[in-house]
Parts: structure tokens; sequence; C-alpha cells
């Protein structure tokens, strides 16, 4: 199939030119920038900026999780000085997909500046109940896959895609620069639960329109082949159902309203009743039920977490939030045993409808191994196809490319290396490599004049690290303080000083916190307050009483005692009261 | 073949029951415990400790690395207190493989007590190295497959097995207890690089002579089937080498001897020099020089690092440390351009020869983003086979249940869900589950009068955390401090204060570590000095200079005022000095 529609494309690219040839001389296309923001170290996955005729149109506004050492981070946004800096320009938000790393910066973009957003049902109901969490209200717009609009000079069109979340949106962008189209999150599924299929021929008839540049979903690049489709885990459900009278469980991610659908219906073929535990499983069942997504369910069918003590176990089946391991969630209060209703029993049956997001690898296989010390029966995606993907392999990536044809390539939503891959696929395919541009963060694709180019950093690609209130206030220093303080602790030495006499008052006080347990360590805080003394003394006997010198003679000394006893470099931190 | 296996296992157990019936009378056997002790999770991994007549024999003694927020721990070793508390009685330590997990933890024993060590030359070797940097003695014995010794009153075997080391052992250990077979790490290789199978015929003849308990290797009883042969790493070097003419960079585990010879081997085929950079590559290969690992190869063959500049790309092939993209490491030092003589080129081509370890994901993906970026082409096992595994798969696991017929089963060297799927699998080819024995670390298995059981919690199964000099003296309270700052850092405040009367001696000094950026929280500081003056204000005014009493109140309302100002919780740590 690839070789196959390889060829088709060849086809395209030179059919495209020869209309050219016979078309009238097309208007001259006004020059435009694209700029991929936020993500850590993913290029174009949070935010995307087109920007042409002086306004401006975003395309998601999402956040990511700290990557490890981003000690004390709750989330990272993308930096919007640069929108910021251009608010009157901005004329809306366009988002692809309901996931938190598609919306949960909105309501930080929308502190600095009031931008209409235009999204699909689910995705819209999602960030109306985080605008709600804080208290804020926007101008919110519902649009449906084909849905044709306007925003400033952007003429957007919704196709629909499939990924792991209902709603799923590509967007094609027409504008007075050319037109773009952004793929969103995606994967080609022929038999999704729903019955809806991407939207391929509205994608082929855009590519024989033609295509200026495409971002693509570059997330799978590195799987060869296919990504198997949600019909697969319907099967495994099947099975499962079919073969057990046990009780159950099933964690996955909230948002996936078509999986977790199917699970109701399966329940509903076994005569099971559904309970729903954990506050955003429950969030995201009432809004797919206001929704209408749940509407042929009959309601008798769920019942509420605290009456699963009514059912026998083969009448019961959980579906629950925890799949990755979370601490907090209704999974892990399940195993530790602090669940208010729900006590794990010998030979429960606890499926994980998921897979580790890369970094939980470790939380989740700890939380797999309590499970299995409570003796259930485990079902994962390593024994049975519980879980799929949704994102594109690679031959999925070569039918979108091949349908597109686009002049120009920008690989998106993905670290490096699977951009680096999904320009070598493009190339592969025909695409010359000088028309593939792989980016930064805040660089800016600049096209125009019949030409493309990359102005490197143009504006900040640094993300902003979200810590409790403070937006952006723990930069690089705060970090790597507490990277030392992580490693080693702290050694805190208080002294007072009269500077007058130039004599110590009063003994000086030590503390320390996460460096030896104390109890245990008289001695060597003994000689510390040894070494103290002899650092001062060196320098108040000669009249000294200037901080800047007694903290640095402290902390020298103190420092090389401290290593040369303990191999260990905790934060000194000298404090001189003058009395 | 698992089920016709399965088949003759089944007659096995017929056969030795009828044996027995023939046989005269067997002397009565003496109870014998199994200790399995250290490895964090894993169970049975770092040391195990065999008991019988009042000797003590060890397999193994090994180190953990830290897990996550292990916060500033170098290494985990296994607690030692029940050897101490019977050094009288240890007779030996055997040595199946010279992997950091299991001869890791010597140099902390033989800190403790005198240990005889028997193990294979490269493993003697290694565990020599590392008594050297602790100028450290020991009586090292050295054994190979085949050798029988006795260690007091254990008769020991040393059994040839295949794995990512040389010189790995499976141990037959025979005393007035019983029977006990210890597989080590290990697979079935029937085509290994060196030729040397694991001795699949001995381990028969062990089955036919009947074995009272089998620890066996869990770590891969979750993959299904078999585990490829080293040869097939072969082949894709060969495909490697054969199709380019660029610099080959390799990096791999410095103790996979027998497949850094094969790198060698393919180099010389193509007229390629070898340079060794990283300090345990360049450590194991001396090492394997002078045991003869390498007599059949020139050493013209090797050039120093410092030399490639005479070489041309194609006559190259690097062979480094670094495939865990450890910080320090060669590759590590190549990849930011500290490296002191390999600069990356474009194209060079870069071979992962490993898997990253489990918590090492996120790190290897960084580097290899890095490289993508210096444009060079990278082989990884997700690309091409040019790393297969150590450890048995399951049907390799039904091959050694099958030969051995065990009585009692332990399965070891895995976490629980490894432990609980191993018991499975026993039980599968007919095992009675009340023979498998799934243990904790500490726990001990007591075998003796025809029954075995679990001894809980028999001695600590607690791991020793080595911080710097420190061998245990980090605790759960120290390392909860060290999280609580490296979330939130540090808010610490020192005051002078006049007992006599009662009041204040200067402006209470704050500084933060980890917390916020101090210029930028002027205006919050001021008003926490403010804080400060109202809570000391409170007791000094009712003459109040009680230490408890002040720093309490301090604390107290320090933290609900930057709580509410920056949702933050950082350590708070008041000192009052008198004066």
């Amino acid at each position: 199939m690839a070789d196959l529609k390889r060829t088709n494309y060849r086809e395209g690219k030179n059919r495209r030119n020869k209309k050219q040839v016979v078309r009238p001389k097309q208007p001259r296309k006004e020059p435009f920038k694209v700029i991929p923001l936020g993500g850590l170290k993913e290029i174009g996955k949070n935010c995307t900026v087109i920007e042409c005729c002086d306004q401006i149109l975003i395309i998601d506004c999402g956040l990511a999780f700290p990557e490890y050492e981003m000690f004390g981070i709750d989330i990272v946004i993308p930096d919007f000085t640069y929108l910021r800096n251009n608010m009157e320009k901005v004329k809306g938000l366009i988002v692809t997909h309901g996931h938190e790393d598609h919306i949960g910066g909105i309501p930080y973009l929308l502190r600095e500046m009031n931008v209409p957003i235009y999204a699909a049902p689910l995705t819209l109901g999602l960030i109306e109940h985080k605008l709600e969490e804080n208290a804020m209200i926007a101008d919110l717009h519902t649009i449906e896959p084909g849905s044709k609009f306007n925003v400033g000079c952007f003429k957007v069109e919704a196709i629909r895609t499939n990924h792991s979340i209902a709603d799923s949106l590509a967007f094609s962008i027409k504008f007075p620069g050319g037109h773009v189209i952004h793929t969103g999150d995606f994967k080609v599924d022929y038999s999704p639960l729903d019955g809806k299929v991407i939207d391929l021929n509205r994608l082929s008839q855009m590519g024989d329109e033609g295509v200026d540049l495409l971002l693509c979903d570059s997330t799978n690049v590195m799987r060869s082949g296919y990504t198997p489709s949600e019909a697969v885990v319907r099967k495994s459900i099947d099975e499962i159902f079919d073969n057990t009278d046990r009780r159950i469980i099933i964690a996955t991610f909230a948002s996936n309203i078509h999986r977790i659908k199917y699970f109701i219906e399966a329940s509903m073929k076994h005569k099971r009743r559904i309970a729903i535990t954990g506050r955003s499983m429950e969030n995201v069942m009432n809004l797919a039920r206001e929704l209408g997504y749940l509407d042929e369910l009959p309601q008798s069918i769920f019942i509420d977490i605290s009456e699963i003590k009514n059912y026998s176990d083969s009448q019961l089946t959980i579906i629950t939030t925890g799949s990755q391991g979370e601490p907090m969630s209704a999974l892990s209060r399940m195993v530790e045993g602090t669940h208010k209703t729900v006590k794990l029993k010998k030979r429960d049956v606890v499926v994980f409808s998921s897979s580790p997001i890369p970094g939980n690898e470790k939380i989740v296989s700890t939380i797999i191994d309590k499970l299995y010390e409570k003796g259930v029966d485990i079902v994962s995606a390593s024994s049975m196809d519980v879980h799929v993907s949704g994102h594109a392999s690679s031959e999925e990536l070569k039918l979108i490319h091949t349908l597109l044809r686009p002049k120009y390539f920008m690989p998106a939503h993905g670290e490096y290396r699977h951009l680096a891959e999904h320009a070598k696929l493009a190339n592969s395919l025909g695409q010359c490599m000088d028309n593939i541009f792989i980016m930064a963060n805040g660089d800016a694709l600049c096209i125009g004049d019949g030409k493309a180019e990359i102005a490197k950093e143009y504006t900040s690609g640094e993300d902003i690290m979200v810590d409790g209130y403070g937006v952006g206030d723990v930069g690089s220093i705060v970090l790597k303080d507490r990277k030392i303080l992580s490693q080693s602790g702290i050694f805190v030495v208080s002294v007072a000083i009269d500077k007058a006499s130039a004599s110590i008052m009063a003994v000086p006080e030590i503390r320390t916190r996460g460096f030896v347990y104390v109890e245990e360590s008289r001695a060597l805080l003994d000689e510390a307050v040894a070494v103290i003394y002899n650092a001062l003394g060196r320098h108040l006997s000669e009249g000294t009483t200037d901080e800047a010198v007694l903290v640095k003679a402290i902390r020298h000394d103190l420092k090389s005692f401290i290593y040369k006893e303990t191999r260990r470099n905790p934060v000194i931190l000298p404090m001189i009261i003058y009395v």
C-alpha cells in the first residue's frame, strides 16, 4: 500500500505542476510565520502560532508535566511573551482536542488576554470545566467536523480525525499567506468504536487543492506499520468479560470516552452494573452524559460507588482512574486500602487499559507489584490487547503525506529524534529535505516570496514553570538549589556578633535538614562548632566583622570539614546577626 | 516443545518416586534455611544466605542503585545484621557472575568479616579490582565451570550458564540438609559468541539425582517465547559494518566481553582499528586481556583514543561507555562536546548495543535526542537487533524447571509481579503451589522434616543506604526532609533574643534556598518579617522567652502566611539565639 501511494504521490506532484501551468496567475501570497511554542523537549506540541497580515491565530494551548529534576514544579506552560507583546493581533484560539497537553494552558493565557476559543463539544466541555475551576469566563464557540469559520483573516475548516479522545480534529487553515494543515494528534482508525473514521476524503481533496505547509503529529513515527484500531481493544474486553464471573475493575484514561462506553456496553451484555470512581473519571462521565455521548445507555445501569456492597462480584464493573499510578488516584487508594468503599479481593480482575506515559514506568510497575501482592488477577497491555496507542505509526503517516503532498513540511508533536525520523520519512516519499523544517520551540518558520526559512529563536521557546501560585518565579537558580538540597540537605549556622567588640555573643547555633540524623552525629556537630569558632576567630581577632568576610570564612572551612568527614556537600548557610 | 517437556517432567516425577521406593532408606536430612537479602523491590537478587548445621554459605553480595526519591543516595546494600550476628557460622561466599548487583556489596561485607570468596576468573578479576580501589585484601579462590569444592559442609559444584557477561555460573549445593540449585542470572543460548552453551546435560543429571530446592532467575518470566541468542547481535553488527564507510561508535555494557570481542573481530574484518574510551570500559578490557579472553587478537589492532586523528573514518571503531546515558560517561562527554579527543561528526554511526535499564528510559532518550541534533546516524535496539537480553524468557524457564523437577521452588531475582508469574509458570508445569514460596527479602524459607514453610521477617530485609562515607546513617527522616526540601526549599529565620528583657535584639534575618528567587520577592520577605515580629511579640510581651514556644509560634504563623501567599510549603526553620 505504501508503494502504491508513493506512486500516486509522485503523479500528484506532476499533476499539480501541470495544473499550475494552465491556471491563471495566482495573486501574490502574503508572507506568514508559524511558531511552535511550549512542550519542553517536545516541539510544536502544546501551542502553535500562525501569523499573517498582522493577525495571529493560535492552535492549542496546553501544558506539559514537569520533567525529572524540575523539583516542586506543578506544571509547565508555554511562554506567552510573544502573544503578550502582540496582543492586538491575536484573533482566536482553535483547539484540536481536549487532552491536557492541548488545553491545560488556556486559563494562563486567558489571564493575560481575552481570546475567542473554537473547539468541538467535548473539548469545549473540558475547557469550560477548567475555566469554572478558575472562576473565569471566555468567549467560547462550538465547532463540529466539517465546520467552516473565519477567525480574522484565517478561514478554518475542522476535519474529523481519530485519536484516544472523542471529538479530535485536524484543521485546514486558508489565509492570504497560503494553506496550512495542522493534523493535531491523530491516528487512522478504520473501525473506531464510534464508527466515525478520520475524514480521509476531505484530506484527499485538500491535497488536490494544494497545501503549502503541513504540521503533522510525529509521536509514533518510530513505530513501523499501523497502530491497531480501537476495535482490537473491544475484542480483548469481550474475551475478559466472557471468561470471568469475578469483579472487574478497569483503570483507564478518563478522557477516552468511546472506550469507556464500550466497557459499559460489555458490562450491560453481561448483566453487570457500573460504578465510577476517581474525580477526573466522574467529571468526564458527567460531561459525556451532558453532551449526549451516553444517550443510548439506560441510566439504571450506573450505580454509585457506595452501592457496590449490594451487588455480587459477577454483577459489578468498576471503572477507575489511576492507570498511571498517580499516588492519590482511586486505584492507588484501593491498593493502599484507603479507598472508602472498594476493598480489593483476591481474584478481582484488574484491567490496565493504558500504557505508562514515558517517565511513569517505575511508578506503574510499583502499583502492579502491590496488586500482585493482593492476589488480584491483572490484565495489562503486555498480556492482552487492552490498550492501543492514539497516534499514527509510520505507514499511517505515509498515507497522510501522500494524500496531502504539502509544499513544505514541519514535523510536529515529538522530541527531536521523532522530528528527525519524520523528516526522513517525508523525504523517503519524495519530499525534498530543503522543504522540511525541524524547528525548536520559539523558532519561526517564515514563508513568503516562494521560499521558506527558519528564524532561529524568533521568540522565547523557554517553558514557564508553575509552582503553586507562582508562574515563572521559579527559575534555574531556585531549581539548582532544590537539587543540591535534595542531594545532601542543608547545614545552617547562626552566629550573633557584637560589632563594637568584634566578639561572638553566644555559642553558634547549628541546624541541619536532610543532612544526617542529628542524634547520631553529635560528635560531628561539636567539631563543626570548633571549626566555626576558628573561622570567625581568624577575622574577629583582626577586628574584621564584615558580614561577607565572616560568611565566606565559615562556609569555606565548614565545606571542607564536612566533605572530609562525610564525603557530602550540603548547602552551607551561615547567618550573622549583629547585636 | 513446552508440551513435550511437560510430559517428560511428569514422567520424571513418577520415575523419581519409583526410585525412592527401591532405594535404601535415606539418612534423615538436617533442617536448613534459605534467606534472600537485599535488592530493594527485587527479591533474592543481591544476596542469598543458606544456613544448615550452624554453617552459613552466602551466594552473591551485590548492590542496588537508588530508586526514585532516594535523594542523594549513592548505592544501596543488603543489611548484613544477620551475618554480623552469626559471623562465626559464615564459611564462604560463592559468586555467580560479575555484575554490580552481584558483587558490588562485597567491600562492605568484608569490612565486617573476613570471608573466603569463590568465583570464576572474570568475576574474581572484577572483585579484585573493587578490593584494590578500597585497599582491601581477601581470601580469593578461582573456580571454573565444573569445579567441585567444599565450603564448610556445603559441597558446591559450578555449572556453566549463559548471560550478558562472561563466566556466569549456576551453583549446585549439596549439604546435610539436601540439594539446592541456584541458577544465578541466566539465559539458554544455543549459539553464544564464545561457543560455550549452558551445561544443560549437567543440569539434567542434577534433576535425575533429585533437587530439593530451586532458586531461579525471574527477570524475563513475563516475556513469552525465547530470548534471542547473542548470535543475532553478530548478524546485525555484520550488517552495519558491511554497509558503512563512516566512523562507527558503539556504546555497550563494559562487562559484555564476548560481545565487545565480536565488535573487535568485525572491525578487523573491515580493516578498522579499535579505540576504547570510558573508564569502566578500559578497566574491563585490561582485565579481559590479562585473563586471556583477547589472546587471539593482535594487539596492533588497538589504538589509543588520542591516536584516532591519524586514521580516516572508515578505519575507525570506537567502543565507549555511556549506553545508559550516564552524565559523566565518555558518550555523554562526546555529546556535550567535552570529550578530549572524540568530536562527533555528521553521519558518524552511533550504535546503542544496549537497552535502557528500567528507570533510565528518560535519560537515554535525552542523549539520543542530542545525538540526532548532531546529525549522527543512530542504530539502537528499536531499529535493529543490536542488543539481546541476558535473561531467560518463559520457554527457557520451562526448560530449566522440566530438567530439574525440584521438590520446592523459590522464584528469585525479580519484583513481586515477576515472582508471582514465575510461580504460576511452575504451577502450570505441574508443581504444586504449596511447594512454591514467594519470599520477601529478610524472610527465611525453613525446610526440614519433609516440609517447608516461610518464617516471615526472619531478619532485616531493609536495604542499607550508602551516602558518601555514611553507611546507613541516612534514614527515612533525612530522606523525607530531602524530599520536602526538593519540593519547596527552605525558609530560615534567625532571631536574637535578650532573655532578661524578653526583647528582640536585631531585625530578624531571613534566608531562603530553593524557595523563590529573592530579588523578585522583596515584598514577600518584608511582610514575613512583620509576621515574625507579630508571632514573637505575642509571647515576649507576656515575658515568655522559651525557645520551643517561640520557634513554634514563628513556624505556625509563617507557614500559613507563606502558603496563603504562594501555595507552597517550604521547610520553615526558625533559629533563636539568646544573647
